[in-house]
């Protein structure tokens, strides 16, 4: 697993779409769902006529943390759900969740603290399971 | 228009939905693309039987500038695409935007920086363009 300035995630050597599907599946293990999948590849091609590798965000949320920041702060949607992109990059699909810890400092709450340190062991899982099920690829990111 | 620590927008005297079709002309005209409609209070109600105000998330995408960012920094789709929300608030919709400096001041780099702040900017017009349209609610938020 690498850790980013606000992201973590892993890089893998397997078919874009398996993936994609390891991601969603291990994400519905720690109960987040996929509430948005924006295919930001394709809607640069469409809008600009660019070709990019596969790129995709996948909004996940988990309902009963997500109800609980609202509650703590209404404004909070603005930073949710917790995205987590899968994007080509040459020979090998990188898996990388936004880390809560850091985007979720902006609201400076110790109660959302709390709930994006819960949130981040999950996704860090989420990755760990992803690690399992596909070969990963130790390099530089 | 209120500023908030990691958004800004306006308190609206107006049904909800035409509060949305409102919000999502004026982004057209500022060329962000609505790729994700999430309706979190839908969703709170389906997952865990909970009633809540309206509250919707809308993933705003200008395609020009997010090419520009990803090609800067492929991890930055962790904390694309800017969300606006709207959401009701007893008898007003409030109508507010990620604040596109604060979160992606966590990128850290010079170029994002400038798209951060040209970001900023339209979607601020956005908000003005919206409190033309409809009766703003002077009070604190």
């Amino acid at each position: 697993m690498f850790d980013d300035r606000y992201t973590f995630g892993t890089r893998i050597d397997a078919p874009f779409d398996a993936v994609r599907e390891g991601v969603v599946a291990a994400l519905k293990t720690e109960g987040f769902g996929v509430l948005a999948e924006i295919d930001v590849a394709g809607t640069l091609r469409d809008k600009l006529d660019i070709e990019r590798e596969p790129y995709l965000i996948l909004g996940a949320c988990n309902p009963p943390f997500a109800n609980r920041a609202i509650t703590t702060d209404p404004s909070i949607g603005a930073l949710l759900p917790c995205n987590v992109v899968i994007r080509g990059d040459g020979a090998v699909v990188v898996v990388e969740a936004m880390d809560p810890k850091a985007v979720l400092a902006l609201v400076g709450d110790a109660g959302v603290d709390e709930i994006a340190t819960e949130i981040r062991s999950r996704l860090r899982r989420v990755i760990g399971v992803v690690e399992q099920q596909f070969t990963v690829m130790e390099s530089a990111q």
